[in-house]
């Protein structure tokens, strides 16, 4: 396939899952008709299930491009700053991409993993690459020295995730964004390394 | 009123909660139809009726009653005892109370603030209560010189609340409860007051 055709259906596919996205955050799953999907992505039911086969698959593609985004995140500054990213979004605050859409998609996939069984096992794979990205971003840090080695990497891991999903909830209830900064300084600080008593104590011996 | 009529009005009123608190637990708000509550709780819609006004009463009663026990046990033993209890119900293990039923009220509460700004009003000020059950017992904490002073009280409410929302929405989702036990353990140490390095450099001076 010569490079131009690639580019283009590459274009093709975002031009999609751009117009989707806006689309299920506004509308949620269910009301994300094919005819509202062809308005929000500008181009006809063809072109869409062209790309994507079914609305079901259009939307785990999505889902699957967002983790996938929040695992880049993950990577770079860890997680607590994918929910530093949430919260500025709730603020009006600019994003790079996709400002309110990014939260729509998050909540559209926890209230589906929470009705869908169907939906729980083909998400389980996917979700995997965030949970992974998290892990191996704190075995970074805990080898860089700056995690603390008292507890279980898993078990940061899981905290870590477990706060997220509460903010992906409380933000999702309508509940105020305004004092959960020192929220999440708290909790980034809950993970790293501090200088226990008993080095200090050696050094001031 | 003589005391036995009140007592049994009381007793009326308890069989209707407990039997209402399985229905909704079970078939969800809307499915919990009039024909299944009179199933539920054993009594005609006329005698459901003559306690509370209508169904959207008797759930706000529903979960008034869930956040006033709740409270309890914060008042006794902490939020993050709210939690364990929480983890526990998971497991099968036994409980006081409404073993499954808990869970169940608490999620249909979430779901309606999500998607119900008129409910969200209503709830504001019931859950009042666990925010203040949860605030005074950190204070009481914090005068027993248990707890860490170096984060204001306000956002370690706020950072336990965010913990109980995000392990009540792993739950919905159908995510494992095990492995959680010790990131509970986590959170309950992140709130505690931990001897300094000073303090014990001091000490060994």
């Amino acid at each position: 396939m010569p490079r131009v055709s690639q580019d283009h259906l590459d274009a093709r596919r975002r031009q999609i899952l751009d117009g989707a996205r806006a689309c299920f955050a506004r509308h949620g799953y269910e009301g994300a008709t094919v005819r509202r999907l062809e308005e929000a992505t500008g181009l006809s039911r063809g072109a869409i299930f062209h790309h994507f086969r079914d609305k079901e698959s259009l939307f785990l593609a999505l889902a699957e491009d967002e983790a996938h985004r929040m695992a880049e995140v993950v990577a770079r500054h860890g997680l607590v700053q994918v929910m530093r990213d949430l919260l500025s979004t709730q603020d009006g605050q600019p994003r790079d991409e996709d400002p309110a859409d990014w939260l729509g998609t998050r909540l559209e996939v926890s209230r589906r993993l929470r009705t869908d069984p169907e939906f729980r096992a083909r998400w389980a794979e996917r979700s995997e690459e965030l949970t992974t990205a998290t892990k191996q971003r704190l075995l970074r840090q805990r080898e860089a020295g700056k995690l603390r080695d008292d507890v279980d990497v898993d078990v940061l891991t899981s905290f870590l995730e477990l706060v997220l999903e509460g903010l992906v909830s409380h933000l999702a209830m309508g509940l105020p964004a305004a004092g959960l900064e020192p929220v999440l300084d708290m909790v980034e600080d809950s993970v790293r390394r501090h200088r226990q008593g008993a080095e200090l104590a050696a050094e001031h011996q």
